[in-house]
């Protein structure tokens, strides 16, 4: 019997906050979700069923990915199910409910953490109650964890207490944050036939009781991990003997910070994650850094990685030096759908404990689901995002980051009534 | 008769003072020196038998070689030489003396203004004696009057006085200033057969009378026009469809200052003439700019023009801006024969009113002399470059310019005295 | 009786165009307008009484206003009115009509032409007819010279043709280009008491027979001259000595191009007219540009401006030269007022020959009529700024710019009919 | 008895080579020396009486201080030394010999090890035979194992044989790479009454059996550790709201590489281990920098000093950041006096296995026993810093580096015998 079938769902959160996973080492989560999906009856993809493994972007190095299976051993999950896995994160599960007469219907939770230290001091309940981060320096501060547990919680809730007469489509995806799992998870063709299809976030902000049917709008956004790779020279004896990296690399940042402004909207660029560890007595070998860019729609934010690019390139040549791009990650942008939205408010209404719902806001933030809604959309079917307000003091992605357990039968609710009105 | 042939040295000098003409453009005085010089027997090279026009560097437009050529209608210059001349200046003129048993002697001078205004105060003897600039904007800054005076000078004392049994080649170079004459003058075959050559400077700071038998290792030089031609585009309304050339040029300008600094000696980087003139509402459709470096030795140079090239062709990419670069003017180092210069001390310390004389010292100044001083060592020729002194109290290139005339029979003196000696 | 008092309205716009006088340099249009007005029964202010005079920006130079005074003498323009304006362009000019118990109304016009050459082709109807700009390198192409005449028409139809009753202010600007003029005008207590307020602007892409009622929300503007002031040094023999100008300049606009785009809208930066006029052999002494910035709000430029004054100070700084800023011009944004822009659409769909009257539209450009506008705002008048189509194929601001003169009638009736429903 | 005294030189330096201290952190190889010199009669200084603390440069953090002694429990130091040396590595050790009326002698070698990861190949001796590091990421891979052996040598050497009847005083100096405590050394008083005044260094590319009698001229050095620290903002919400201080550095890196050549000679520039590690979607709250200035005379390196400073602080402010800059290191030059040298010659060519010994030579790395060179100097003493060959065939600061052990009593001999001379 599945480990997680004998847990409650907030001790399925507790269980998913304690060993949390960062994008692509979801190995654990993934076993756990497979193995008690099973159970209820759900067809399970995984691996490369349920995730485009040529399109992945920000994946870790092999190293890393066998760490994350290694760590997971003995922590309660099945062997049997790591194998399925391989080395390929991710679910998409289906289930056909009564005749299969109504619509299939697209359900998305992802589930991986933050590499971030999580508090420790009392005043923060996870550490407090016990069950906070095993996994040194990766943390669910972006509530993932109970984005997972919802989506185990809608199957449970439509198993138990029937009402839908159609098809479910489960998608846990990994990697969101980064904006690298819902592109490949995108392209796998599980999408297609979706008439109707919802996503959620938890917090944003919103205490518990408030539902946001439509959440849309996020800025289109593109992640670019840029290495420069010139040659060291003694800094005193024959600095004209070097290649600079960066030289290369400051150039760059100067110009791609002065990218020109837009007509259509709003852009973003800035430059994090900048290393160039050379000695000071050796001209730099290596220059990396991590880009971003976004834009109010996708055509902007093609605008300024076309933009960003060009400047890296001839940086490097500029400095005679090499360098290499990876896209790391990317999120495009999506506006929710009427007929759907409508649905959402009627439904998130007869909740009990639901206090207030709002029928759309823009999201500032970046998000990968926006891939799959527009799969979604491009077949023809209609898709929203929907937030699931859940009480915190602390931001997200902070190390004191936590939710309000009470949210998770509420986006049961909300999403499990939807999906019976649909 | 030639115009020149009724005047003293001092004349001579006052009026080419009074006519200056800048580099390329030193139409009058090629004619006035190509006739006098015919007049006492030399043959006369003028034009593409002068200077390899193909080389040549830094030549004003034709709009200007046109309106030089006009300005000096009815000055006293011959038509039938500017016909001659057609639009490239410089006088190469050679002369048998006795029986031409002895050996060939080169002399090089140099006939171009700079482009400044005069001083006109009364304190300015030009000025106060009459002599000072009729052509606006152009003044005999750095003693190329007396340059040439000299070059003259030397003609008429070997004619007069004898005491030389050989071939003399009298190089009257134009375009001096900014090193664009020098290289398409050495270019000529008119140095394969140079035994001695010499060069000559006044002043640089020396008191009259004093003599430095050997100038050597200025630092080599080169001056390269940019032009980055962008696309304007309204920078209110949309700068995004600009390509911006100012961009471009900054960026050039930031990292030209930057080249890493070389092993092997002194390197030198400077910007001028830059002008980006588009309104400030128009995204800048062009950039230009004047670039020099210079080397402690011609690899140096090299170096930092290799590295100048490769930084404006990757700025002007970067901002997907055209670039176009020109070649301005280029000088060499060199350093003197050791026995040549032997004798130039011994000619100097016998002439009257020399009071001093120096055996060597190192040239601070660029100077394309080099490229003829070059051409005649690579022949298995002597050269050597020649300070006189000639006392002014103000610095070469300002507007108060002028030299002692004292100095104008001394040098003369100095280098027939050698010549003769050779 | 005054020059143009003989004249139609057509002939007056093309009196103007052939005069066409530069910001601050507007001497002649200020006389014969104020000639003109005064003979209507006008009360005229002109110099400090219609400019605070310390509050104007971009003023040329002392030399360049004396030659602009200077070259318009035996023009027309009447000797005694020149003497009143002294060296202060722009007239407000106020009348009563009727009992005066109605409403103080107030219209701006500007007066001032460009700095660029006509069009001399005979495709250019002032070249074929022979009213092309007098003034070499100065024109009418942005129909100041209709707006002008559109003042004067106002004037005189209201006197032919009566039906006001109340109180006309009219402000004939100096100054527009460049948002110079504006501010100066707007500090000077005439717009205290203004009920209604009302600009206009030919052209701007629309077909004669078009009203815009509203043309509202420019982008606020301010633009910089910036001087940076290094020390020369000869860049071959010692660029330590120098100070340069011209390196502090580059690390500036790089700087500038780079400032954080802003979460409360679009913001916009450019820079123009730069000059490092120093030989390449020399240090950079001098470096020059303009900056020019914009905002979605005054917010917005503000915030812009003040990081360009810090970039700049500290560009200065770094490479240890002097800099000096004048604010060379500068406009704001503003909306206009509902009850207001009713009122001109009705007027406008009153007019024969309006063919479509537009009630609101963005104004893309900026306009210093702004400052007016918010004066008048602040103190509770009403504003609106009113587009009146003229057909050209020639974009503003270009050689070959012109105005379909059947506009002109058309706007003095559009704006006339308005202060007669006011 | 001390711990060193039962070993043979070559054991010292295997023992010290498999226990490396980095700078500030030699600890065990301060108190090893300090017992066995004390033991030979020694008075020893230690720690504040050693260096003078308050000038030190570039200290680890306290945590590190801790750590590194605590690392060093049970390593066969004694708990005694360790206390007395307190938190202040280096030792200045001072006997009398004979009568005392000769002159009084110094001798200064260095203790600190590297950074680096040893080679474990067992092509590496120390690795083959077993005296590698023990302190991973440690390493002796300049030789300061060989030359702190070399002092306990000298002191056996004189002890045993006598032949110098004078004063010696012996400087462990510590921190010497990176150029940290030299300077606090030359600080404290002992350097004053030295007549005569030895440092040495071993290998250098030469040879075992070559000996240098006066390296000399190193180019002055400063390394200066900077730090921006901004202030973070969302970078697609609200990129104004952050102060960037990743643009701060790359403005600064820039500029402090177009600093001007310098006309007095040499100069160097380089930044290394530029960290700023921001997430890409945060702006840059922190940007860190490690930037070294050279110069050919100790005036060059204060222009290139005084120059990165000014830069930093208007990269700062450009960017509204704040800047915190901590020297690092420095170090300056120095010419060997002749009387010295002659007698290092003397003694050297004396020396059985001695092959080939060279009077002079440019040390072309930076050194900073040159400030208690200068310090002796100026108080009148004679100074030289001698070259030992000690052959390997992989280069200083190589994770393979090695040294020759029969330099070691080479160098004990030729330092020796020149003791004796004097």
């Amino acid at each position: 019997m599945a480990y997680t079938s004998e847990l409650s769902l907030k001790e399925i959160r507790r269980d998913l906050h304690a060993y949390p996973e960062a994008g692509w080492k979801e190995f654990r989560t993934t076993a756990l979700v497979a193995e008690e999906l099973e159970e209820q009856g759900f067809t399970v993809h995984l691996g490369a069923d349920a995730v485009e493994t040529s399109e992945r972007l920000g994946v870790p190095s092999e190293d890393e990915i066998q760490e994350a299976k290694r760590r997971i051993q003995d922590t309660g999950c099945s062997e049997r199910y790591l194998d399925r896995i391989g080395d390929v994160t991710g679910i998409v599960a289906e289930k056909t409910y009564g005749s299969g007469a109504g619509p299939t219907v697209g359900v998305r939770v992802d589930m991986d953490a933050l590499e971030r230290v999580e508090a420790s001091e009392k005043e923060h309940r996870p550490a407090r109650e016990g069950f906070n981060s095993r996994h040194p320096g990766v943390m669910h501060a972006c509530g993932h964890d109970g984005h997972t547990t919802i989506g185990i919680g809608i199957a449970r809730e439509l198993d138990a207490n029937g009402g839908f007469d159609g098809h479910l489509k489960l998608f846990f995806q990994p990697a969101e944050e980064g904006g690298r799992g819902g592109y490949p998870m995108s392209k796998t063709g599980h999408l297609e036939d979706i008439d109707h299809f919802l996503a959620l976030h938890l917090g944003l902000d919103n205490e518990t009781g408030k539902v946001i049917a439509a959440y849309e709008r996020p800025l289109s956004n593109a992640k670019l991990d840029v290495t420069f790779i010139g040659e060291g020279a003694h800094a005193g004896k024959a600095p004209n003997q070097g290649r600079n990296a960066l030289q290369a690399a400051t150039t760059a940042i100067q110009n791609v910070y002065a990218i020109p402004r837009h007509e259509d909207g709003a852009t973003r660029i800035n430059v994090g994650q900048v290393y160039s560890p050379n000695a000071q007595n050796v001209i730099a070998e290596e220059a990396q850094m991590r880009v971003e860019v976004r834009g109010e729609t996708a055509d902007l934010n093609e605008y300024m990685l076309a933009k960003v690019h060009r400047i890296i390139e001839h940086a490097a040549g500029m400095h005679d030096v090499e360098c290499e791009t990876a896209l790391y990650g990317k999120t495009t942008t999506f506006q929710s759908d009427s007929s759907l939205v409508d649905i959402v408010v009627q439904a998130a209404n007869s909740v009990e404990d639901v206090e207030m719902v709002v029928d759309r806001e823009d999201l500032g933030a970046s998000e990968d689901a926006s891939y799959l809604i527009n799969e979604v959309q491009k077949n023809g079917g209609k898709a929203t995002y929907v937030g699931i307000g859940a009480s915190n003091p602390y931001g997200h992605h902070t190390s004191r980051f936590d939710i309000d357990e009470d949210a998770l039968p509420l986006g049961v609710n909300v999403l499990s009534k939807t999906i019976r009105q649909l």
